[in-house]
């Protein structure tokens, strides 16, 4: 039910999901107002939480809301995941309220792909769940990341750079200081030191870890930067007949670096630290976006990543 | 002395703004390592501040470096405004130190513009001086870039957007929550709420305030992303001679987009808050940067900042 496009949009990506990859979709909304399921099954729910609804609030008053109940789906073992393309908030209060989270993990945290040319994606941990981090919190942030990097891009040993304002460790808030020294001394990925704005894109390590205040900030910049100068070149390329066929010229080389910038070929972001899994696709989330966000998270329950971050944030670990 | 080109293209840069718009400039350099002064005035000094040195301690230490002298002319009126490009820390620290806050002032800041197609630029503040701030500082740093986009870019009534990760009053950490409540009732801007990382480029508002960590980051963002872009088109473009050919159809629309972009043509960011005037530089600043950061410099001095700036900040205004 969420999403700019929803359910039309919702309704046809899971349809693909089902017909290109066998994948079982449930789709959980207010039937009267899902239009036809495409031959899928529907669990029917009588609330809908709205892009402006309070995230907490409403997961609390809205019981029957697709969000929560796709979140018990998930908690009662009906799903192996959930999907949204709703409200940001309201989907990780669903998904921590009704999941979990697993023991010893502070606070769960969304993990945002970012593409690299020629190899694997960058996740960027906080991408904006948790406005207020402690150092231990970046620590777990790192250590989920990292674990995902190395079960679903197959990376052996990710590289890990803490976000700040200069290279020397001494650079950055007291927050970002405390966090460098405790990075220093983690184990599960080789820690790169701190790497800055510039290195998000491409980046020279597999998970850059913030707060996510400025991982929501840095990631709301990069995709208002990429849209500006793509809408620029294509306003560009439309101006008449002849740039109209440059720029089929150039599409033969470009291609490839679009395709991997396009979001919706990007499957959504991860939400690390509880008893289930979630993707949270993007807001203007069209067909594909779906289809590549339930996929992802087909492969996450596939490579068992509930268990690999159990395992990876031990409760003994915290004091 | 500072940047990645200089002496040289510094001493280009001077040159050409004096041949152009017949501005006077001083060189402050270590004359043996300075080359070839082009025919300015060069104010001798025996030490440079390098570019991996602490700001704090060299500008203790070093006390005939260029950027010290640099900034004592500026306090001793020999000049009326002071460029680098060298190290930004040691920059904000010579002038800081030489040259003075204005009365009230609780810290000067960094305003970086940001070009906006047809229109002219967003001032970012802080972009990068203060790594904690409070919200006092953050209403000083939107009152003195309003200020500056009013005398400097002419607009009657600046907008001010607060950088946060949602639009409504209750989003960001708590010093953002304490800062939107406080640049409500503040004079001398309209204060347009909440902005995001997509709000940048192209900006609604003629401001956006932040504190120096987050600004840091989401200007190298920016930076990073443009790059990006920029280069794998222009990869693509140099792929064979269709593509290059296509490529010159494209330059003539996006050409003035480009160009606006183009870091070397915006003239630097402005240090703001001091009992002088500093123009800091991009490292990798080539001569047109150059010539275009004495240009703001002279531009900033003709429109009496520093005065307007000391009007701003009443230090009655304060506790």
């Amino acid at each position: 039910m969420g999403g700019d496009f929803a359910p039309a949009e919702i309704v046809a990506g899971a349809r693909r999901a089902v017909d290109e990859w066998g994948l079982e979709v449930l789709l959980v909304g207010v039937p009267e107002r899902l239009g036809d399921p495409g031959g899928l099954e529907v669990v029917a729910c009588s609330e809908v939480i709205e892009m402006g609804d309070d995230p907490a609030a409403s997961v609390r008053r809205k019981k029957d809301s697709s969000l929560v109940r796709a979140a018990e789906l998930v908690r009662d073992g009906r799903a192996s995941a959930m999907v949204s393309a709703g409200n940001t908030g309201a989907t990780m209060a669903s998904a921590l309220l009704r999941m979990g989270r697993l023991p010893g993990v502070v606070r769960p945290c969304i993990a945002t792909p970012l593409p690299n040319p020629g190899t694997t994606p960058t996740l960027l941990v906080d991408a904006g769940a948790n406005a207020e981090c402690t150092a231990e919190m970046l620590g777990q942030f790192a250590q989920m990341a990292a674990a995902v990097v190395r079960t679903h891009y197959g990376v052996d040993r990710p590289r890990v750079g803490l976000l700040s304002i200069g290279e020397e460790p001494s650079k950055g808030t007291p927050l970002v200081k405390e966090a460098h020294h405790l990075l220093s001394s983690l184990e599960g990925f080789e820690f790169a030191g701190n790497v800055e704005g510039r290195d998000l894109i491409p980046s020279p390590v597999d998970v850059v870890v913030t707060d996510g205040f400025t991982g929501n900030v840095a990631l709301k910049t990069l995709e208002g930067a990429l849209n500006f100068v793509f809408s620029t070149v294509l306003a560009a390329i439309d101006t008449d007949e002849s740039t109209r066929a440059a720029g089929r010229v150039l599409l033969a080389p470009l291609g490839p670096t679009v395709a991997r910038l396009t979001p919706e070929n990007q499957g959504g972001a991860m939400l690390l630290g509880l008893k289930g899994i979630c993707v949270i696709s993007h807001g203007s989330s069209n067909a594909t976006a779906i289809m590549n966000a339930l996929r992802v998270a087909a492969e996450m329950d596939r490579e068992g990543v509930v268990t690999t971050l159990r395992d990876t944030i031990r409760p003994d670990q915290k004091e």
